[in-house]
Formats: C-alpha cells, structure tokens, sequence
C-alpha cells in the first residue's frame, strides 16, 4: 500500500502559498492572520479526510479518526506544526502534518480499519519566533507547561497569545493532554545536510540533541587602539573571540556542536579596543554527560580567561533542554519498513528541538527524517525533492498502519 | 622663565566649555556653529595676546607674532587643533593651541624679542569625524591633499566643508603653506596609558606609528546550528574570530598593536551559523618594514584560513599612513629641557594620527606629550592634572625659546 504522492505533494505546495506575502516572503507565525489561513485550510482538508476536528485551549488542532469498532481504543497520534520562522520554506512541519492526514485518507480509501484510532496533531507556535518558548503547543499538551502560563505570553509585537488565538478563531475549549496516546511518531524535513551528503533516503531518529544556550557578556576597557600598548589592553573583542575558538574545540573532542551565532561590541568603532562584547553560545550534544560536562569545561574556561585579559565575563542560561532518547521500538519499525521499502536508512541525532521531543514526556515517541537538499532550512531554498517527501511518508504509512493494527 | 600657568588652566576650562550641549556632551565637529564659536574664542586670544590673525582657504587659523626686528626671517610654528570628536575630553588639540598661545603671551610679557618669528596654528578638520579624511587641515598645508578637493569634502550630515568654513566666517583666502616654518612643535596629551602607568611628566616624541586600516568581510554559510554537523560547517564568526587570535599573537612578535574594533555578523541569530563576520583590522607599528611585514603575514594567514574553514575572505585597504620618524635634534631638546625642569621625560611613540605628522613633511618636526590619567581620551573623562599641563607648557616655552632664539 502506497500513500497518495500526488495529492500529498499538491496539499504541500497549497499550504506553501498560503503567508507569502507582496515581498515574496513566506509568513506564518504562531497566531497571526496568514496562520488562521494555513489552519482553515488544514482543517478543511482533515475534514475531506474524514477525520473529526477537535481545538483544545492552547489552539492544537487535531484531526481524529475512530471507527465504531475502535472507539474507546487507546489512540496512536502523528504530527507536527504549521507555523513557520520568517522567510521559511514549505516543508519544516507541514511535511508532518500533511503527510499524516494523507495516510488517514490513504487507509481509508483501502478500506482499512485499524484496531486503534489515529490521531492527527498540528501544534501551536513550535517555532517560538513570536511568542516564547518555541515546541509551546506540544510542551502544553504533555503537562510541561500549564496552559494560563502559555496563553497569558506576550508576543514580540506586544500581543498576547490567549487573544491572538480567540480572534483567529482557534482558542479551543477541550483540554490540552484530553487524548492520552499509546504513541507518537513524527515525519519531518532533516533541516540538516547529513542525509543529503551521505545519500541516505530515511532517518530512523533515534535520539534529540540536549541544548544548551547562554548570553556571555564580557566587560574590558575602551581605549584608543594606537595608544594602548598591548599589555595594557583589556580587549573584550579578542577574549570573545577567544571563546569561539575554545567552544569549538571543546566540542570536537566530546561531539557535540557550538555556535557563537551572535555577536555584538560596544563602542564598535574602528580605532577604540572593545569595552564590551555580547554573545549567544548554542551548545548541543545527544549525550547529557557529555552535555553538561561540556558545560562545566566552558564554564571553567571563562573563568580562567577573565583572569588572563583582565576582564568580567558574566554568563546567563538561557534555554536548556536535556536530549531526549527516542523509543528504540519505533526505531526499529522505521529501520525495517525502510529496508522493506529498498530505501537507504541510517539512525540519526535531531539536531533541531521538534514537537516529538515533548510528546516523548507522555508516550513512547520516535521521528523519520527525510533528506533536506544542501541541508538547508528556515528558509525559502529549503528544499526536499518530491520523491524523498514520498519516500518518507510511505515509511509513515507502514510504521503506523503496523502499530494501529492496520 | 615659567608659563603663565593659571591663565593656562582658565583657557582650558573656557574653551572646554564651548559646546557642550543640552545633553551634556561636548562637540565641536569641524566647522560647525560650536566649533565657529571655540575659533572665535581663540582668535580673540590670539588678538589679546599681540598675534596677527590671518586664516587660509582650508579654514586653517595662524596667529603670527612677528617684530619689526624679525620680520623677512623664517618662522617656526606650533600648533594643534580645536575640533572635536563627539562626546570628547577638552584637552585633545586645545592644549596645544592654547599652550602656544600663552608662550607667545608669556614671551611677550617678559619683553622677550626673538631672533625668528613665531606662528601659533590651529589646524581645521583634525578629527576627520565630520569630514574625511582627518587632519585634513595639516595635510593640505603640507601640500598632501588639494585645497579643492578637501573643500569639496561631502560630511556625514551631507554638508560641504568649503560652504560651512565661508557659513561660520572661516573660510580664509590666504593660500594655505603660505608660510614655511624651519620648524614644527605640537604640545599635546598622549591619549594612553604609558606614562601614567610608568609616572613620566614629558614625553619626547621621537616617531609616530604608521597605521593600516583594512575592512575584512569573511563569507561562510548560515545552516541550522544544531542540525549541521562540524565538519562541514563554513562558520565565519569562528573564521574571523581566529583572525582576531592570530592578530594578537602576530603583533607580540613585531612590536606593533592590533586592534578589531568593529564586528558584524549575519544573520546575527543565536542558533544560526554566522554566514558572514565584517570587521575591520587596526594594525599599527612605529617601523615600516615590520608593519608592512605583518601585513604580508595577515595576508597569507588569510588566503590559508579560507581553504581550512571554507570561506571567502575579502580585504579592502582603508587608511593607509606610513611611520613618520620625528627630528631627533628636537627631541634632545626637549629632554634637556625636561631635565632641567627636573621632570621625568622618556622617549615616546605617538600611537594616534597628529597634524605634526604632516607637518613633518615640510619641515623638521616633533612633539611634546603629558600624561593623561589612565589614558582615557575621545571621552568626557579624559583628564590631564593642571600640573602636568603647566609642566609641558613649561618644556615648551623653553624648546620654542630656544630654537627663535628668544
């Protein structure tokens, strides 16, 4: 049995229009306007797909679908996200989303009737771009979050988001969490170039990095760059620049991955030494040991180089999220139906934070990856060839058809 | 034979008081309405103190002491500048300009008639904030830059220098070089930390360092920050951060100073890998051949540093001057003098650009520093103790005596 190709790469390049706005840029943060046209549609089309439509408080959408048989079975649930970064491309979550409806349909068409209900999720603001945290709609769902909490934060344009989702019209009344599935699996975009450099045609996610983020403020002394000779310099600059080329070694040794993806001094100006320099340090590894030991060698570091400049280094958490071990179950499932299906697989770390992350609180979870094109992502060349998006949601099919009792 | 030290000091203060705005800083950029007023104010000076005002096409001020007895013999000059940076100290330029001032005062006052006569300059555009480039007036009188094409110079405000020296009354119709001094003196503060820190009252400059300026743009790719592994990252925050690393440990080596005062990175997002890092490279070095040489090891450690991290690096020349080594006959001078002073005297590199380096080029020319406490300058805080002022002035007025025969 083979899902729909044409109909699922129809749906994806339609919900791709959908917030390209006159600037040609693609558009659809958590809640906005262009966000309600991508949820009309997917709505729409979970209708189509006969499944029944359910919007819980913190706007999560489900598409349900459960047959006289099956009802009151416990449900295996799919999914991902609609909202987009700005200037996104087509495939980070919608992928997900439009290829789980899409297997619905498939099955259903076979006249297939599975043993468990199937549930289809689209979670509100994974991105995080305009309300904070990001994977917020999922977070909710698994209790990680409560909902008051969530619904009462504040948009980067002032809005709130409890407010946002009512005038949208996708301020839901059932309870996040309402539906305790036996498990979750999510299709999704790799949004890293490995897959693609290697020639594989599906991950078998098997874990999700920890992330680590810190903002480092260093203080030196602004002085006259002619005047200043070299030992009486406090040059916040070079300590910054110091720091990334420690990070990176830091983490070749332990294989996670760091980057110092913001940077700004103060005066910064051509001929005064850097009073100040302040940056983002983005710490990643699959291994919490390895994680939190990085984090203790960086620390240490910084207090040594604060010494050697004569400068003050203060360092803020930011986010933290430990990794997260997938289910080795639904692992092997994906490995097999690749292998079934001729298809290259090879087990991959998810680099990126993701939706299955918080579901993995609540329920045995697992991902498939697909191949993104030079690794490109959050951004409109982001680009995943019609047949790999086919590929993968075929895996989709047989992992889920297996579960369900399909 | 001493400076009037008290009508120093309240010279200092009156003028540093002009422009000061509502904001509290203190600003007299380049032929602007406060910088008209500090001439005004220093041109009476020059009046009250017997010198004959005369102003150039560039909007240079000389006030000329000449007696019947010298007239027809060649001059010497001091001199400094006026203008100032934003938000500045008040004793950058003034000090200079003032201290000569009162010489010629002082000389006069004490019934001196020398042998040459003396000509106290205040040179326009020093600063080069408002108009390029920077000690613009000196460079013109040194016949280094047309007097057309400096006039013609277009501010950051989109005003033309020529127009704004005739708007504040300063635009002169002598032809600037119109005198040939056989020597230059400049007073001035030495804007860092040295002699503070090592407790010297004069500094005898004996060279000024040649300065290279390049705009450094290093071009990587933006990928996900978690999602692409180390090995194939083309990071060019790191790249330019290795730069900044290699700067430091290649100017221990040759004695010279580097400085990266500016960095921007895009897309400047924390979990983004920095696509491009713009800098720029502050290289100075009191010898030519061994700034010229880092500069060709800074090349070739660039052109290495793209293959190894994958990235375009482009480096465009900015400001490029030379080393200008001073007169020693003069510095000896002023070492005797500071001897016999009793005041502590070592010999100097001048770490910033001086209209006494183009001056240079038209006759024998050196210069005078006192301290400035913790070498802060370009600031409000930039402070040099009465004491210090007046101990220079006093070197001076002996140098100067000297060398008109007075």
């Amino acid at each position: 049995m083979d899902i729909n190709g044409k109909r699922l790469m129809e749906h994806i390049n339609t919900l791709g229009k959908i917030g390209i706005g006159e600037d040609g840029r693609r558009i659809r943060l958590a809640a906005s306007d262009t966000n309600r046209q991508g949820r009309d549609q997917v709505a729409a089309w979970m209708e189509e797909a006969g499944l029944q439509v359910v919007v819980d408080r913190i706007g999560n959408i489900f598409g349900i679908w459960e047959t006289p048989e099956n009802k009151g079975e416990t449900p295996m649930m799919v999914g991902s996200h609609i909202d987009t970064v700005i200037n996104a491309g087509q495939y980070d979550g919608c992928l997900g989303v439009l290829a789980g409806i899409e297997l619905c349909q498939t099955l259903q068409e076979q006249g297939v009737r599975p043993k468990h209900p199937l549930v289809v999720g689209v979670f509100t603001n994974e991105e995080g771009v305009r309300y904070s945290p990001d994977m917020m709609g999922s977070l909710v769902y698994a209790g990680g979050l409560s909902c008051e909490e969530a619904l009462a934060s504040v948009g980067t344009d002032g809005t709130i988001l409890g407010e946002e989702l009512k005038r949208i019209g996708y301020g839901g009344t059932v309870e996040p969490g309402f539906l305790k599935p036996f498990a979750f699996l999510e299709l999704h975009i790799e949004q890293g170039p490995i897959m693609d450099v290697e020639g594989y045609d599906i991950g078998a996610v098997e874990n999700l990095q920890g992330i680590h983020w810190q903002q480092v403020t260093i203080k030196g002394a602004a002085n006259h760059a002619g005047t200043t000779p070299t030992r009486l310099r406090h040059d916040a600059g070079l300590a910054a620049a110091k720091v990334n080329v420690f990070c990176r070694q830091m983490v070749e040794k332990s294989g996670g991955v760091c980057t110092i993806g913001t940077m700004d001094y103060q005066p910064n100006a051509v001929n005064v030494i850097p009073s100040e320099a302040k940056f983002t340090i983005d710490l990643r590894n699959p291994d919490k040991a390895r994680l939190d030991g990085d984090e203790e060698i960086l620390a240490a570091y910084l207090e040594q180089l604060a010494q050697e400049e004569g400068v003050e280094i203060t360092a803020k958490r930011m986010t933290c999220f430990d990794p997260v071990p997938f289910d080795e179950g639904i692992c092997q499932k994906v490995e097999k139906a690749a292998a079934a299906r001729n298809l290259k697989c090879r087990r991959m770390v998810s680099g990126a934070g993701q939706d299955a992350q918080m579901m993995a609180r609540i329920c045995p979870t697992a991902m498939i990856f697909v191949p993104s094109v030079k690794g490109i992502s959050h951004n409109p060349a982001e680009y995943t060839p019609d047949q790999a998006c086919i590929n993968g949601a075929n895996v989709f099919l047989d992992v889920v058809r297996e579960m369900i009792g399909a």
